[in-house]
């Protein structure tokens, strides 16, 4: 498996650009990324083009052994062009028009700046497209970051009322739909319709903010398809990629991916809570397309836009890098190549720092590569268990999570991370997918109800199929407007139970609930009292009024069975649930990552404690070549890669 | 006393409003509150009115049994309308006006808004206003909710300054009064007074704030009287009430009450810190008009906006009922009738479900009407205490609380609760009312000094009163400047001493004072050292430089006694306090209500604890019909309604 | 030593004002301030001035033996001026131009505002440059207040452009220093160039952000610089000031000081975390001009304006006037003379309050007047430590401090704190400065590299100075951008070694380091590890994957000593370097400040603690007259002024 860097060839001078090349390839790097800020220096004046400087970067890099991705420069528009056409700008939340000087600037739904984007491309494809450097694109930068998936100018005010109106067909049907009787909303005309960033008293209806969301996700995802077909004419053979910040939440990431011929994302680890946290990313990532992915940015050492920007410690970066491999990435490359002397990330780290000396990265990436050289880079076998995601459930609930503190992230992270803790592979997969190939599948906060998947559900569980399914299942309808059914609607059959009634819980006076009587358990956040009428209560409340009541039920049905959670599941509930339904479910110790591989395990440790796992067997260690018997000791950050031996050999 | 909902006919299918009210009533309910959002129904286009479907409402809910309350709809005018004359839509405190999408997003300053409120209320006036089942109607609703009784639209600009014009007489005395001598503020033409919300440095004139805010709030005050008005002209016998929102203090509600005929609030205590400051809310709703009022909004259940939206155990609804009735409640209705499937409010609670189903808030409702059915509701004893407060007060203080957590608020319900804990009934009214019935009067934070309420007091005390007042008394005039007399200003006499110094306390740094040396209690927030000319000491600091200073006084004055409290009231100074002047204070367990009946005594366990309380003498509860001989245990949220018996019968 | 105090005759009846000139000069005050915000008095209407007023109030003042310092009124322009000229008023950094009812409304970048400036000022100078009563003059009132120094209308935009312009001569030398090829930034057009209130995604450049300030400060300056010009030329021989607020670090005071004849400070000690704190900003305003300053308004007691507003002890106005005079103050006067009935300021303290009472300040002001009177106020020996700090430094960390927490001011009270503790008088200087006079050196985080500095540092260490440097030092250059060098840029020789990696530290997760291993002490914030060349390592960090490695270096250079800091400078660090490098260094009890005299020592107890210090040999207190042999025991607030005596004589 490959590795790389991304450069800016226009941050330093031409005569340090083979140098550079030259010890890139020295640590065995194979990409390079460059070019997607350069729109100024491409194009410094209105229509004319400035490709000298990028035809000598890459025939440097490219004759130094480097294969490049090009980037398309959307997210940086020069300051001539949004100084002559200000209305490009796109316009925050609080109704303010952005200005030149940073990044994402532009609003991306706006026609104007679409065509200009697309002038771009097509320059940079026409003339790029076959250069035999170039062996892949990125489109944009990150979109949706900086919180620009989002704009509130007047071009997206009118856009999105049309939208509406080619989407509802109707104004009756928006009226149904949203329930405008409510407070007098109702619309009589297309253009009375607000956007969320206009101030209202009350609150918007959720219904208008769940279909912006959806509407502003499209814009982006449409802003990149018309790229993409751009490449696609002018550079065949050639993947188009682009790549994701976590966090950016705004675009329906499912949406975007189908867009590009391959899905990316940036990891810097520390922008995430925990080690799990960034494994649950990747397999979302990989989910996206149900396909390996790249890692476009690798966090190289520490950066610059973190609460803290801590210290990296020896071995962390060599360690992030297998992570990256056993969940799925196809390449990896780092950010930067040297740290920046200029501009806004100054105080991020790269495999150079600014005096261009080498850094402790540039050492751990080189020990990887080599080290990929000689074996390959880990695979992980095919995962039997899923988590079910979907965005509009995601934008629904952060509208309105009515608990304090109810988070879909963190739902998705507690269920992924002691699934993770118990040595379970999974996969995350959009709601409505095709789920043969699992035994178990968990639907996180499917909140928002939709008929066609309840019988899918129903078929596959009756097929053997074990689905569980969390608090706030199957409330609403697909406009943000509760049903009128009793809870979980349309699936009070399969799970053999409802919901007599549901609360949130104030984070101070959390409930209990417990397996078994002897140990409660806190229920924070939500709780939800089910009325069984086939299934089986397995957790009861044991806490005020709810005592005795079933918090959580198990049904069978067919060949399957459906489990309802009804209590937030707390670590304890999940760590009592696993067992009881995957046999191949061990608690492991706090820190310690496990993947089954296609022919042995990797153990990772991302914790700073010397700890001892079982590894019942023979085995052998490919990096060290080591053997162990029955157990294996893990020094923090190690990375330990078992194949089986016969005989110990 | 009767019982009622809040019911939405027009959320509903029109085949359902006869099985709503077939159960209204078979749960005993009376009343039902319908139509004050409704303006887009009843006038979708412009000058164009649809009633039929009112028509049909409340024929099917009059059939039934049931009386109306009719809201006039004019807390949400239409898109249309805001539409065609966006100048009607407030603006807020940063300058952005609002939009159509929630509700209060009209300015009720503007005299065209105005207009168009009366001629819909007239419509509905006319048209409904000897309609048998229509018993009483509701002015607009929560005036002032979402902030929107402060609007700084061009139109609020304009009439503020001619509001000063006509108030002032002259530049000359506006400047005089504000002291705008102070920074070069000198106003030399109306046009030049800026609003609160146009940003300076240093901050505003609080003189100019205050103005401000009384303005505001008569704004809202003559909106509504106008639309009394027509209800008076067209609805005879018909009582037109308006419901306030706790919280929503920009009105100052005892004018708002003064222009209806029979005042309401909307009772959420799950928006209150405690269930004394619920049982202060309605003494003070009482006090507005001096008599009986309604709530119009009950909580029935979980609700949607609190910041942790908490569960509500069995028995809470029916507790909160009877505190309603023993506060004074005319009436209660229950908000809302069934949980709505649409829009802003679908968390919120109902007496049925989203499904349908009742709730066990439902069931409370249902006993509590059969109880009154069989018992009437338990009705107080008159009050023989009185806090006196004032809006102008209230604000001044909010304006500069000067003193890091002083809130007026805060102050008024640490006395109260103080009181409610020593089983005192308390009423609560306007600074300048009445005090005649009185035997105890506590002024709470008097910062406006009024000389000829100083007469007043000096004459009630003289007769035999006992005057009770707290830090901050009569230190400034009514335009908010501080007074150039030894403080309390013009009282120094009644109370025999006079204000030596006075100083905020640092939370972390409270000061000490003591009853008796031996129990110092920490005084937080601020301190004033007392100079006794007459007056005694009674409580002395017992810490820092004031050590040995009294920080209470009390001094005879006539046949009555004056108390000058210098050191903000910790629990433990009101404690000591009371029963030295109130023979029937006896300190009640935490949680426990005591209100004294008519007839016999009331007693509420707020609390989730068991509990015991001493009731010298024989007693029969008339709800159980159990009988207790000195003392009543109570379940947590009992309610036990005791009447005396002889020997036991 | 004078004292005196800052007065509104405009605020009261002028049958007052020879009242309390009488009582001014009864407590010995004899410097009075007056006028700086009376525009609107001076000149109701335009171009008509009224100054019979300011006659008679200095002919009362003067004629009652006291000494007037008029103030120019510019900080408050009049009503009908801002309402008939709005493009004057200042726009803030969200966009909102302010409006008149405060002050500091006005931009003072703006030539027409400069114009109307001068205008008023000539008016005043030509009228009262001559009068016998006034004897100094005040520029305006707290330059930069209120986030006053940072405008951002339209004028402004203009004007930093054209100041972009004529600094950096062309568009590609501003493209080159600022590093605009970041992010497609570069500018084609002088007018592009954004102001930093303008909203961009990712946030500015930072090249971009600190020119701003820069250029922010120089109109500030200048606009102060155009009256003093005036004075001058009418008031000969009249002391021209300005009166600095500390925390208005928006303005580089080193500039400002430099525009006028002395400079001035408003001592809120309130406003301070520490009394060392205060003295700091003592010593720093003393290190403005290098001479000696004015308090130009001194806490008199409890104030309005900080979180808290707590009480002020009895001693403590005292205590602080002492400390005002042994860090170098000239002349005291008290801020204001009573409290003030009206606007914005009434919860402020006076000599005087509301009623017109002396309160315990005045008796203390007066009670120093005595003294000084009989003693003359204590002067402070020559100091042979300094601390190089600079406005630029401290604005490049403000814009991006990297690590959570770090704060220029905070680094330098805790370097300072530490050398007060030890007993140490300390100059604050400006980066730049001559160092002839000093033994030790400590530059705070000076963090743009100057070349020309590095040599005057080798030079004056070589010579025998010792200098400190802290973590950050020479780490980029003027224009905010990183060094291509290895750090500390161009200093690695001097200091004999260089940065080999640094880091930000989490709050939660310190390092650690230790003079010697058995007392480790916490690192916070930042940790540079160090790679000697010829410098040996003095402290080692102890924890983490650093164990082991220099975080203090020592290297003689010269005939002197350079010591480089890599670890944030704990407490604990700092008390293990002072008593290595200065023999003088002395651990005191928490809260004594000691001041060697020239001719004895001042010792100020700024605790509630009774404590006692050591002083070897006889000593005699001035004040009290008190003999003393070896140790002196200070009372809380205690002030002992030492010299020393014969034989105990």
């Amino acid at each position: 498996m490959p590795l790389g860097v991304c450069y800016y060839p226009e941050h330093w001078p031409a005569e340090r650009w083979a140098i550079d090349a030259r010890m890139m390839r020295e640590r065995g790097l194979e990409w390079v990324r460059i070019g997607e800020f350069a729109w100024s220096l491409l194009e410094p004046r209105p229509g004319v083009y400035s490709t000298d400087w990028l035809d000598q970067a890459l025939t440097t890099l490219h004759s130094a052994g480097l294969k490049v991705v090009l980037g398309t420069p959307t997210a940086t528009p020069p300051a001539w062009l949004t100084a002559r056409e200000p209305s490009l700008l796109r316009v925050d939340s609080s109704g303010r028009r952005l200005s030149h000087g940073g990044r994402r600037h532009a609003c991306t739904t706006n026609p104007r700046y679409r065509k200009l984007s697309r002038t771009i491309t097509t320059m940079l494809a026409e003339r790029y497209g076959d250069h035999p450097g170039v062996a892949a694109w990125q489109i944009d930068n990150e979109l949706g970051n900086h919180g620009s998936a989002r704009c509130y100018c007047p071009t997206c005010r009118h856009a999105w009322q049309q939208w509406l109106c080619s989407t509802f067909g109707s104004l009756a049907a928006l009226n149904q739909a949203w329930g405008t009787t409510f407070w007098s909303q109702t619309y009589s005309d297309w253009e009375q319709i607000p956007l969320p960033s206009d101030p209202v008293g009350g609150g918007h209806n959720p219904a208008l903010l769940l279909a912006y969301r959806r509407w502003a996700s499209l814009q982006q995802v449409e802003f990149c398809r018309q790229q993409v077909e751009i490449i696609h004419a002018h550079a065949p053979q050639r993947p188009v990629l682009t790549n994701i910040a976590p966090g950016d939440d705004e675009i329906d990431w499912f949406d975007l991916a189908a867009s590009v011929d391959v899905i990316a994302w940036d990891n810097y680890p520390h922008g995430f809570p925990s080690w799990s946290a960034v494994s649950l990313f990747h397999d979302h990532i990989r989910g996206l397309k149900r396909q390996p992915f790249w890692v476009m940015e690798q966090q190289p050492g520490p950066i610059n836009w973190t609460p803290t920007n801590p210290p990296v410690p020896p071995g962390q970066v060599r360690l992030w890098t297998y992570q990256d491999a056993a969940h799925g990435a196809d390449n990896v490359l780092f950010f930067r190549w040297r740290a920046c002397r200029i501009a806004q990330e100054q105080y991020h780290s790269g495999l150079l720092n600014h005096a261009a000396q080498p850094t402790r990265g540039a050492a751990e990436a080189a020990q990887v590569a080599q080290e990929w050289q000689a074996h390959g880079a880990p695979q992980a076998a095919p995962r039997h268990v899923a988590l079910l995601i979907d965005y509009a459930d995601l934008w629904a609930q952060q509208l309105d999570p009515h608990a304090q503190g109810w988070s879909y992230w963190k739902l998705v992270q507690s269920i992924y991370g002691s699934l993770a803790r118990h040595g379970i592979g999974v996969d995350v997969i959009r709601r409505g997918s095709d789920l043969s190939g699992y035994s178990l599948v968990v639907a996180v906060a499917p909140m928002l109800s939709n008929p066609s998947e309840a019988s899918q559900w129903r078929d596959w569980v009756a097929a053997g199929g074990t689905l569980v399914a969390t608090p706030r299942t199957f409330t609403k309808d697909q406009h943000n407007c509760w049903s009128d059914q009793p809870l979980p609607a349309g699936l009070t059959d399969l799970f053999g139970a409802e919901v007599a009634e549901w609360t949130a819980l104030a984070p101070s006076e959390p409930w209990q609930a417990a397996w078994d009587a002897a140990h409660p358990f806190d229920v924070p956040l939500w709780a939800e009292v089910l009325q069984p009428t086939l299934a089986n209560p397995i957790v009861r409340y044991t806490s005020g009024y709810a005592t005795g009541s079933p918090a959580v039920t198990a049904c069978t049905y067919g060949k399957g069975m459906s489990v309802l959670i009804g209590a937030y599941p707390a670590p304890e509930l999940l760590a009592g649930l696993w067992p009881r339904l995957l046999p191949n479910a061990v608690a492991l110790p706090p820190g310690i990552e496990h993947i089954t591989l296609d022919d042995g395990h990797l153990w990772l440790n991302h914790s700073d404690n010397h700890t001892t796992v079982a590894v019942p067997g023979s085995w052998r260690d490919r990096l060290s070549g080591h053997h162990y018997t029955q157990e294996v000791a893990l020094e923090p950050r190690a990375i330990v890669w078992l194949h089986q031996t016969q005989d110990g050999v």
